[in-house]
């Protein structure tokens, strides 16, 4: 044991947390392309050894971030099924809550923008997408099945179009307003996309349910 | 003049245009930050002076390749007026000929990277975005008045949905299968829109026009 009472093990996860922030940091900045190790190095205060010892690579670390930003995104899915009282409000929740992460956590603007950019074709980035695709899918089941969405949609066919509408959203408001129209659009977007979905019944509560993606108010 | 009978003008033009595509293929290659000045003269086979002489920043060069793929798209939305008996299918042909210079086309390929990556700031990409959401919004409007759309949609709105999400199922198709099913996954996105928009007389139309989405067989 050291000094501070804490194992070897407990400082060496200690270090690698500081290495994926300080990767998190450069590549939210620089890119994929525009990020070396040194400057990860730098950033996290650690050595080059140090660095090295944890990842073997570039893609290494840039699979660690999304790994992370992913890690942190399931967080908030999770808090969203306990907030909501339907399928449908748990989706509205869960894009709220990644709005406001990509806003406000730069390890999840991080691994967005690490996930999108085609630059990193060597970098673990197709579970996020898949993940959420399925996750989408298990609530569109269950929607089906409470009767607020229409039982002719394939549940599969609306989690493989949502993500990537959801993706595209968030690039076009990044390229056009830095997103700080992302909530608004998140709005619109589900508009659109629940017209096409719901039963007659759940119609009228549109407006209610897209209006649940606003941004949060600090405490 | 030239010896060739050309004037200064015209090889002019020609160097441009020839420094424009190899920008293009070390973009779609590289990406922003992989790409250097360096790279694009030799690539075009120009000296550096030439190159400097048209484009005095990588921003500036880049920009360029978004123009060209703008104006080819351009094109192939003017071709899908030509071929269309009716606005939604005029979008259908739309969403078929972007996704077939997207798969086939490095201009097209690269100025699509370009635009979409994060790196890429300072470069001038909005253009493309606010264009096709505006083509959009018109045939929208023209659908409505054609009977063809639901007079309850703002077609402003759908425009500044249909763009993002068209973007992000190209983000997301590359990363999933390398564009591969880029074809099939347009088809589901625009299933669910039109799901979403068209009047009740054009409801069993959807899968006909959902249908022109579909890779262009070589003669």
């Amino acid at each position: 044991m050291a000094q501070d009472g804490r194992s070897r093990q407990q400082r060496a996860g200690d270090t690698r947390d500081a290495i994926v922030a300080g990767a998190a940091r450069e590549f939210d900045h620089r890119g994929y392309v525009g990020t070396s190790m040194d400057a990860v190095a730098e950033r996290a205060g650690v050595t080059k050894g140090a660095l090295y010892f944890h990842f073997t690579s570039k893609a290494d670390l840039a699979g660690a971030v999304i790994a992370e930003q992913h890690a942190i995104s399931r967080r908030y899915g999770e808090a969203a099924f306990a907030k909501a009282s339907s399928p449908l409000e748990t989706l509205m929740w869960m894009s709220q809550g990644l709005a406001t992460q990509m806003v406000s956590e730069v390890m999840v603007s991080a691994g967005i923008r690490l996930s999108t950019e085609a630059a990193t074709t060597d970098v673990a980035r197709a579970a996020p997408y898949t993940d959420w695709m399925s996750v989408t899918a298990d609530l569109v089941r269950a929607g089906i099945a409470d009767g607020q969405v229409q039982d002719t949609w394939d549940p599969e066919l609306l989690g493989r179009v949502v993500i990537p509408a959801y993706t595209g959203v968030q690039t076009v408001s990044d390229v056009l307003a830095g997103r700080r129209d992302l909530f608004e659009r998140l709005r619109e977007l589900w508009t659109v996309l629940l017209a096409a979905i719901v039963t007659d019944r759940v119609r009228p509560e549109i407006p209610r349910l897209v209006g649940i993606i606003a941004p949060t108010v600090a405490p």
